[in-house]
């Protein structure tokens, strides 16, 4: 079951930089252990901006929900998700 | 070169049933061409509505542009697009 | 697995009131049918507008489209779908 | 007489972590009780985002009005209010 | 139970004038009926736009969604509806 | 002369509650006082929002202003102002 | 009693090239009729848009809405009206 | 050349109060200045909000920049600038 | 005197297409000889879309508006003009 | 390969002026020398905005996203990407 996510971080100007820098570092581990699961199954960062455009592949709703609010950067992040089906036109076999 | 498309169809209300349909067809063809090359390398349904989400891998930005430009259904369409680049996070070879 | 959609129905003023009439009678009967089998879980309208929010319980994405796109009024709607999942807070069984 | 009301959260990033906690656990009390009562008689929580759509039944508007301003998040939350009434395609009993 | 209402009427460029002077004129009697019944409580017209703004008292969110969608210019109207109740520092008596 | 005034009260989350429980106070005697002369002819409270929706009769757009702008709340206020005029289908003689 | 007033001609594509050129005559003549009177002090043409911008000086906000509705062109039009005050830097007599 | 520009001042609510009064006295000398020298050419307040609405008459976009950058308040002002033209139906001498 | 000028043609999808064919023509030989002049300095095609941005170089507004409305296909355009001076860090000549 | 880039610089209200300064110094060299590169193609500030427009010549999205996460200002900065191509109007031999 497909969806289309999309995450900006909006990063506080007073925010402590090495605090930060941990938090960054905990979301690229906890990000690259979805991918290398299935669940994350595309990652782009959109160009100039902190901004990634993802498609999710989850078994059920609440998987998705629990998957999003465990990010180490929710707490700063504006989310935007969109549900994807198979579009008639495609014949890519993973697009589904 | 990756850049993800949004393609909203907009159909007027008094247009010719059967016109409408043929140029259906033509885009149907005309997309499934453009996959089966590798431009077109993902294409899904946004859920009830009549719109879709693409990732186009060009050459140029102007491979991108005449290849849209000469949908069947572009005069019936707004579209929307956004550079992409590999996410630092990614572990996926093929998002890029 | 529960999606919230609000459809919004746009009317041209310049269409035949029969066509109408009829297209509506298919919708109602559309409409009760997917209640009664469960998928169409609640149907409510918005006061003042033409305008409803309902709630669909779906086993998939592609069966939320199926029945969303085959809506008799589907050509003429505005249709906005935001996924759902339980609240930690919630103590109705069938809230999920 | 319902409402659709739809709540999102905005947690100031600089707040004290323990004082916010307190104020989710007498909010999650409060919608509880609510909910038992049946004046809060949906509730849903939209998927990645801390925002829940709701339905409450109340006798008037200054029963909707003070049930919203006493919530524990009450400062903390955008609200946005519909009011409903019954869809003539509705076949559910408790849809009004 | 008061709402306000903010109506605009949007008139097709190709209507029959006359067909719409018509129209009108059942909206006036129908408004001025409403307006003597304590209904449509206030009625005033916004500046150089073919908008009004209204308060309307009514007994049920039902009584409210019949008043407006029979209203002869429904077809032609956006609406947009808000609950209201007293304000704590309104003294005055027919404010609620 | 009428104007619809809404106003819009936004708290900032580090204010000392105490100085802004003076703040309110003053509030509501200011706006009581204006009530009592008719300047505030009408006075609402949007329900859930921390929103107020108002009628002002005033002589002037300089009498408008400088009761706004001496609004003890006014610095913590986004107001909006809308002109209003008599409507042709008015039948309430104090709605002008 | 200045009000600035922003005015968009919106012509529909399929509207008889004569008859609107007639209209646009006649909405010459009245604007240069209230100019002349001094009730539209000023008017300015937006550069590259079918749109102005123009300060009215009227007695009541009921001769502001009269004097705009009667526009020839008012049925083309959106309007967009804010009601100003002398600022108090101002050292301009004729801005008041 | 004639530019219309609307300025919107938003104070922060920590800022020191009579850090915040000098700039404002700063700023109604700079403005009276630009008025005396004609290219300031007309100053309103926008009733009930902290933003004006201003004519400016210079020579050259440079011109204008640098009047803009150098108001005393400039980096508390959301600026918006407009570019004006004589219109073929004014009278008004001095409105070009 | 610089300009940016973005312009987004609008098709009605009833219009007849020869006659759009010979307006697209007039378009053309009057953007090529503005481009000579050097007036119109610059001119990109938006990818994906039926828009430009372009940048003029110009006398005066009235230059600029009089050069806009001679488009021959300025009746199906939307246009939005931003005024542009150089930029203090600008190395380019002709940036200016 | 072309882009339209436009930079929006946002100040905090608190943020050390020493500070910034220095940001923008480094700002200011680092532009300078993508111009010689010939990468940053045209830069022009946006007359009265704390925001400028530029042309950038790369030859992948991602020298373009590198260039830009790398800008001295770019964590105070709202950044906005369009891909160009060549107008079919252009005579210009360096716009594309």
């Amino acid at each position: 079951m497909l969806f289309k996510v999309e995450m900006e971080v909006v990063v506080p100007h007073d925010i402590d930089g090495d605090v930060f820098e941990k938090i960054k570092e905990k979301e690229k581990e906890y990000a690259q252990n979805l991918q290398s699961k299935g669940v994350w199954r595309h990652l782009w960062r959109i160009a100039g901006e902190y901004k990634n455009i993802s498609i999710f592949d989850v078994e059920s709703i609440d998987e998705l929900h629990n998957t999003l609010i465990n990010l180490p950067l929710f707490p700063y992040m504006n989310i935007n998700i969109v549900a994807l089906c198979r579009h008639p036109s495609s014949i890519h076999e993973d697009d589904r």
